[in-house]
């Protein structure tokens, strides 16, 4: 095999080349999950702090219980948080960013840092494009 | 208005405090559409050069004529790149990223990086997690 595929189970294979430019390489499908941006958010706040289920929930505002059970999943099986149960009755879980999704926070934050600074310039943007293209 | 909000034309209101995290916020939006995989590889290739319609399909893989023209317009709606006529028969357009663009660039240069570099580390933490939760 050439390049990196999925396989049934559905984990990335680890024959790939790395280049996201490439049809079938699982690059892509790692990026599109990172830049997710309710995984963006998660990521961003346990690299705050580990933070439990109802915490999270609170601080992002407008998730669902079940989007935030889904990306939570998918961000343990992807190696990029762990579950740590804490001894409260009944017992909970704790999330905790890796070190594999710790290294990763740096592009986040600028990702986010463009997005809350820049985001004037991309309404205008916005609203420029709309007007030239609706006919007065 | 306390947080922005999109307006009926759907473009990003200015009065937001850029607050991800806070429901309503555009930044929300906007860190999703930046994080989707096509605007990212289009942004980055066209960090290196100002590319053709034709190009720029050709150079990423497997995506769309559809895909493809509509990503491009998304990104030009947003003020990220530009178009330009280029005297060919008949004539055909040019696409350039413009300097709000490039200001992102680096972010998502280390997204890819992270992506590229990290993956054989996510297709194994992703292997492991199939395997425990499969009852042998």
């Amino acid at each position: 095999m050439q390049d990196g595929t999925f396989t049934s189970a559905g984990h990335l294979h680890e024959t790939c080349r790395g280049d996201a430019y490439a049809r079938d390489c699982p690059t892509r499908q790692l990026l599109d999950r990172i830049g997710d941006k309710w995984s963006v958010l998660i990521l961003l706040l346990l690299g705050e702090e580990e933070m439990r289920f109802s915490r999270l929930k609170q601080r992002i505002d407008g998730i669902s219980q079940k989007m935030l059970s889904h990306t939570l999943r998918s961000l343990e099986r992807d190696g990029l948080l762990t579950r740590h149960p804490v001894a409260t009755v009944p017992v909970t879980v704790s999330y905790r960013i890796t070190p594999l999704g710790r290294d990763l926070l740096g592009a986040l934050r600028m990702m986010i840092d463009w997005a809350e600074t820049r985001m004037s310039e991309v309404a205008a943007a916005q609203a420029r494009f709309d007007r030239e293209r609706v006919p007065a």
